[in-house]
């Protein structure tokens, strides 16, 4: 009794490996009537992966998708969306190694011992970050969508490292300046701090993490349901299941606990006819539903655990102590490629919860 | 499209209002076998709240369980076990003034906008805390039933505003302190400090919030299916649920971040011929599943938004800006409260994926 | 990994035993603004039992309904809708006897071997038609709800054992005659005969079987997915959980087996500017869609398992056979109170379906 | 809200159309460990499809799987398993003059009423009988996995128009001669009688319909859930999911209307130490639980609806009567292509049942 999807009314469910013949993902939920070509997720794939090759690992995927339903004369059907990518630059041997030592930080070890031997190991299968290409194709039609309703999700670093954005970003800022560093990083001075943390890393053999901060804009109000399936709830459920997250926050967040009660509630004043609040604590959510202000979230990512440095580990096949540096083409920080990644997934559970909500109609107007 | 259920396989719903005639709930997918008595129930619901009448709200409910269904003989017999709490201290017309104006901090101005005037407003009516004397009750049989396994879920106060615990607690401690103070704090000199804070906010007509710590002992390896129904996603779903949640972690969480990847990786050992870790920055959880080692997680609450202080609003009836302070009996702070909740929850969630994953099975062994 | 409910957005699930304290039924997913009373549902529930004592189990249940949640001034507010009936009328000394016998054509026997002996067997525990009570408590609120939309759902007792109705029956003779006879058949010559079957069997020790037919109007075009959400599948998975059903079709059903595509086919014609059919052998069904004409589907009961004849079984602590005629208080044909459960059902299903197709909103027009 | 997916726990999603790129499934729940090959699958389509061509379309797929995901050195590895199969003789070109005509008896009408045009009607698009190829290669990933619990699923033809089988047949005649025959039919003298009747109708420009007959072997007691997710209730809803399908029933079905309850109960006796049936008036279905007896069950198939008889129909865009005899390659009687679409079907319901019940764990011993 498990499952490898996401969502209830718009179902996203990943199949492939890292190292298996594709990577995939079946939208099932998506209305009839969105023009839909495959240009329009290859683009958002183009962008996941910065191009300065010394911030990500040396594996180079052309990541060319191939469309193979729910698609007619370049508008969706309402039948399902199904899509994958070949798997093409594979080095299954750097990995052979791995077979009996579990890599610390990694889910090598959970993986031996839930799956008695039988998961492929070969570049974490299906536990690899790679499995993330799916999530970003999938978020890209989800983005589609959401912009028929005028509802745009961005996503940028917050951090890497020590380095963190000082000010909140414009959405100028976020929309112009994002993609044109490595970073990902709105301010291109941070950027840079950010940059040189993730050199000095690689330098040591070592890794980075950060957090991605996420913002909604022109939410509806009332998004999300009260209590359990909570817009809160669900979008935290989704970002966890992106690999390295360890935490997820609303608003102000953890900070939130070191505030009063005066000083946390966002107050309401009517502006321009709307009613409106001055400060944005909540991050856009009470009650489980949105306000009708900005969504806001962050998200905390670990360093990368594939490290060069020597580290304990066990031979589990021996059941004895050993020592490992991971070889292998790693990425010295996840973050800047995690951005599109939230952004995608954040996108994918604002598409549920407003078509559970009746927000999204079974087919769009032609 | 919407639900007030968590869980797929133990699925826990819960119905009733604040105000309304009770507070029930509904657990369906507990195995035969287990020996329930009313008691068990009761027992939780009476250490919720705490009796230092100064540290939370004057509602003072008796919340007697009565037992509806799903038990013979003492024992559940697979059906679904339904039961509910009584209201009987309701005072609605401190919320009459309500109607029309929307609380700073609360759900009242999406659950206008959402519900179209039609939603319980009293006493906040579905979206109240009261509601979490279901949860507390639920979480009560999985407690229950995760403990013949072996399993121990155990909460506490972490931290109050600025007062926060300085070192990890023992788990003597949690288990023999946490419920002997109103703060529900393993350490008495920091629950102390606690209290004060909350005393103080109380006098201001203020409020205040904190963390809530919670670690789950015993658990097999493997809980949590790899990428969506991942442990750390199914708790942070359902611990977002919980009313004023603004953030959830798990081990270094937010800290991770500012980690080295060879800081914050936990590398294996042997020890008594088991594989565990040197450290727990994992917070017990690798890929979605869990290590072996202590689940550790923490939730972000903030400051209760019902607060004397008066604050600005709006009148959506007429549509013009007022001001509001809020009447009625409120908590100066809801973490105490929470504790229960957090630790019938997470324990909620763990039965359910340990039943989704085939270690719980249909019958128990009478 | 099992559940007690129906439905994916407008969810039906039901708790309690035949001899416990209560039966009860939890509806979440009806949208908020539909006018309800308890005497809207009280009133559905009246008429579920003939009143004509022979025709009968003895066992007299008041029914009476108390709601629990959901409703606030009037109106659904979105939330569940949680309501229960007390059990008054309980013998279950007649049952202790059955502790270990296994009364054939029931399910005591595949229950023993499931719960390991922790079901509770006193009157079917949870497995009795008593249940159905809830179904059609829920089902009143479906049929509610499909009434603002101008739908209409209505079922009749078509054949029990060799009497069955020649003709169909007039929409003005369902509606008019149905609830006049303990038989609930729209033809009173036929009901005649069909009373006489059901004394005679009842006077043998015996009891008989039948057919409920039902009907729904003006469903609008669309109803029901494509492939597997399909409304024949939908209904179907829910009338077999009616007790004592052992087939389903829909339209010409199994007689279309015997028809040449020529014959069966429904050839499309325009009447008064709108698409019809000139014959209804798909009973408004095509490719798991509604047709926008009549649904039509009949539903076959068997003769219900408790006899007073004298049947060979097996107690199952000794394991020996052993001869049991049945005790206790027994209906001798359960079709005439199956009418308005599967009127009932059918209307949750269509509610279902409606909803998850985009046709309810969330709110009603006040 | 709605889904292409059947199963809670061994869910199986379909996606492709019939002129699309592909047909395609996606096993998710599969457990670890069970070794499967291309052959496997591949092995269960060739037999699909009768070779005898005057039986069926002339559209010739060669159908070759291509497995993409879930299987590591032959071993499931327990993500998802997704295989696709290509389509390659499509001829849209027959299906241009039908994008404004709606055929009788298929889902044109009501697909272009709920989609507003943007189906895709190519040979029935989504909806087109080629998608059970879908269905035929998951249920062989069913049929091996029940077979390492012994437990074995046989469909054949039961009836075709007017010929029928006289006796139940053995189950060597079942395994031996079913598919020796283009009818899918084990006793020949009937096939023979079948297949002329099929000739005749296709002579005639018509078709037939007839039922298959599906009995499941050595399942253990218990498989199903009391109520709503009951044995007979999941397997309707999965068989009604099959194109042409107007009725199913089990054991004696709706001849069980006609008989006494005296007669239609299976009474127990013990045999060889087991509790056995001395009938099996209820197809091996009580209570929604499997009872151990053989599970047996009837699905009726209405005649094809392309037939080359000319037919009232009406044009859509123009909203005007008008003639239309189908064009294109149709099979004159489904029902030999449905005996491995039932039997498939029969399978993935029995290994989602059995998996909620906890009688297939997530790891296969090796």
């Amino acid at each position: 009794m498990w499952s490898n999807s996401i969502g209830k009314a718009f179902v996203v469910s990943c199949f492939g490996e890292s190292h298996g013949p594709v990577v995939g993902v079946t939208v099932d939920g998506c209305p009839a009537g969105l023009p839909l070509k495959v240009d329009d997720i290859q683009r958002a794939l183009d962008l996941r992966i910065p191009q300065e090759k010394e911030v990500v690992s040396a594996r180079r995927e052309p990541d060319v998708v191939e469309l193979l339903s729910g698609v007619f004369q370049d508008y969706t059907t309402g039948a399902p969306v199904t899509l994958h990518i070949r798997n093409k630059d594979v080095k299954s041997s750097d990995y052979e190694s791995l077979k009996d030592l579990v890599r610390p930080g990694h889910a090598d070890y959970p993986a031996k011992v839930k799956y008695g031997g039988f998961s492929d190991y070969r570049g974490g299968g299906r536990l690899s970050g790679r499995m993330t290409a799916a999530f970003v194709a999938a978020g890209a039609i989800a983005q589609k969508l959401l912009s028929t309703f005028g509802v745009e999700v961005l996503a940028y670093t917050f951090a890497i490292d020590g380095a963190q954005l000082e000010n909140p970003p414009s959405v100028e800022a976020v929309k112009k300046i994002t993609y044109e560093n490595s970073m990902r990083c709105p301010d291109p001075a941070t950027a840079e701090k950010m940059r040189q943390l993730v050199f000095s890393a690689k330098a040591d053999g070592d890794s980075v993490g950060g957090v991605v901060e996420c913002t909604a804009l022109n939410l509806p109000v009332g998004v999300g349901e009260p209590l359990f399936d909570a817009i809160d709830s669900e979008l935290a459920k989704i970002l966890f299941g992106i690999p390295a997250v360890k935490g997820v926050e609303f608003g102000a967040g953890f900070q939130a606990t070191r505030l009063k009660g005066s000083e946390n509630n966002d107050q309401y004043v009517i502006k321009e006819g709307k009613v409106v609040t001055l400060t944005n604590n909540s991050g856009g959510v009470l009650g489980g539903m949105s306000t009708g202000m900005p969504l806001l979230l962050r998200v905390a990512f670990k360093p990368p655990s594939s490290i060069a440095k020597e580290q304990n580990t066990v031979n589990m096949s021996q059941m004895e102590e050993a020592k490992l540096g991971v070889k292998g083409r790693h990425d010295p920080c996840v973050v800047p490629k995690a951005v599109s990644v939230v952004q995608g997934m954040v996108a994918i559970g604002l598409v549920d919860l407003m078509t559970r909500g009746g927000m999204i109609p079974r087919v769009l107007k032609s």
